[in-house]
């Protein structure tokens, strides 16, 4: 096993294979994250995190491909992780059956990889953060986040980034889907795709009034722009492009860029302290300490809540 | 409001509405729970405490019935906790339906009460011991915790008691769902209810077979009777009641009794500290401390689990 030292020094140098295995220590939940994280953490903050999400058939997939291909032209090195809870597969077997994706697949400067989190403990949302870390490290300045389906920790994960992109498509009542989903709420920026089939207008002027773009607003409020692409043409991705941008000057002008990433860690940190201080309970279990005081509670000497304080006091004092 | 000293004292003299009020403590997750729990421990540790599960349809509810009949001839005070988590009623509102239950309505020396646990958030298997906690110091000799369904949380609590019944019905092929249902490993002593009908020979012998009761097994294990009851005619009952006194013995000879308690006192002593430590953790949402955190994890100036440490470290400390 390589060290994790070298990993990183590696993935900063952009090596594909050490980003890779990283990620892949994130999915198993390794022994040796915590030395990952802790090695990695100097070279992060500086990416910029795009989460697309959207019902199936949307075009995620081919809307994902062309930002990417939108910000190369752009020249900035580019990251893409797709995210599906539900696959046991992982590490690019999922992303092997996205044509679009392939045309990405020779260029040094984009690092594209899906992950799936069966078994991690703190599910989606606690790998996901981490992953992002990985890119981040490995230079990537835009990271986009796709998500595979819309179930509540893919929106969640979405949402997680720094900007969020919720995508439609016409003639799927897709502006209702989407508000039950409650992806509305979430969106930063709206892309109605596939613009060029019946009906595109409609969905956008359905958005438009369900977002209620038409009222007013207080000075200074972001208001989610809805762009239109046809993504499989690469038509309106620049202009998704130009929405993001805008999104992001706007949340750095507020200091709301660096208030949502102090948000998300204070979460991060807290998950992490709660599996730690679950997994010291866990250590007393045949602990003697837990035992006296379950005899103590079984005896009716002492009630559980005195002897949870007890407990409590024993593993802080630890 | 009155004093938790004052409704503990009067539950200890068999008041049922006291009795009635801590349990209604225990539902709620009221903030007097915990100095319940503390005035009523010394009274606890008495009660000899039976569970019985089984599918929809078994005759629980009148099996419990004619259970609380033939402790009541035995001059026994006796408890009952019928336990549905998917009920949003409480309280009385599901016994209110159970006829036979109301033979033992107007008994001084029977104890009868249904629990909801919507919105206590250690969920049932941390409720149910609370409410037997409360019965236990009102005197019952007896308590019978009667689950409704046989989901996962039902059979868990049902498990927690000092002797488990599960119980079937012929022609229903009964056997085999319970053994689906996970129940075959958790009962100490088999019913087969509704025996004037077709099938109840055949359902013990399934049973018989199910369970390996042929098989030889090493000496003083347990081997769980199956006994057949018409529960609407009160017949058998008594040789359940036998069933349940000779496990009790056997638990008690080999020390299995006590041990047994002191394994449930020791998970709902965990499960209290844990959510004890969630709610530290939660009221440090806006404290400096994890906003400084957050802020050098969000800089890259630090990793989430270095970070994660120190909150554990303050927590301690605090």
């Amino acid at each position: 096993m390589i060290d994790v030292a070298t990993l990183v020094e590696q993935a900063r140098a952009g090596r594909p294979r050490a980003v890779a295995r990283l990620i892949t220590l994130v999915e198993n939940a390794a022994p040796q994250l915590r030395e990952a994280m802790a090695a990695l953490a100097p070279y992060t903050g500086r990416a910029y995190t795009v989460g697309l999400t959207g019902s199936p058939g949307v075009g995620k997939s081919t809307s994902t491909s062309a930002l990417v291909s939108a910000y190369r032209r752009l020249g900035k090195r580019v990251g893409v992780l797709a995210v599906d809870p539900s696959s046991p597969f992982s590490g690019g077997a999922l992303l092997g059956d996205r044509v679009r994706m392939q045309d990405h697949a020779t260029d040094p400067e984009v690092f594209i990889r899906s992950m799936a989190t069966r078994g991690h403990l703190g599910g989606l949302s606690w790998a996901a953060p981490q992953a992002l870390r990985v890119l981040d490290a490995a230079g990537c300045e835009v990271i986009l986040v796709e998500t595979v389906g819309v179930g509540q920790s893919e929106v969640e994960v979405a949402a997680q980034a720094d900007t969020t992109v919720v995508l439609l498509a016409p003639g799927m009542g897709d502006g209702i889907q989407a508000a039950k989903a409650g992806i509305l709420e979430i969106g930063d920026v709206f892309v109605v795709n596939k613009a060029d089939r019946d009906g595109a207008d409609a969905t956008a002027r359905e958005l438009n009034h369900m977002l209620g773009l038409g009222e007013a607003r207080e000075a200074g409020d972001w208001r989610p722009p809805i762009v239109k692409t046809v993504a499989a043409r690469g038509e309106g991705v620049d202009e998704v492009v130009e929405a993001l941008e805008k999104h992001r000057a706007w949340l750095e002008e507020r200091g709301e860029l660096a208030a949502r990433r102090r948000r998300r860690a204070a979460e991060e940190i807290e998950a992490i302290a709660l599996a730690e201080l679950r997994a010291r309970i866990g250590d007393l279990r045949g602990d003697r300490h837990l035992a006296v005081l379950a005899e103590r509670v079984a005896e009716g000497a002492l009630d559980p809540y005195g002897a949870a304080d007890e407990l409590v006091a024993g593993l802080t004092r630890g």
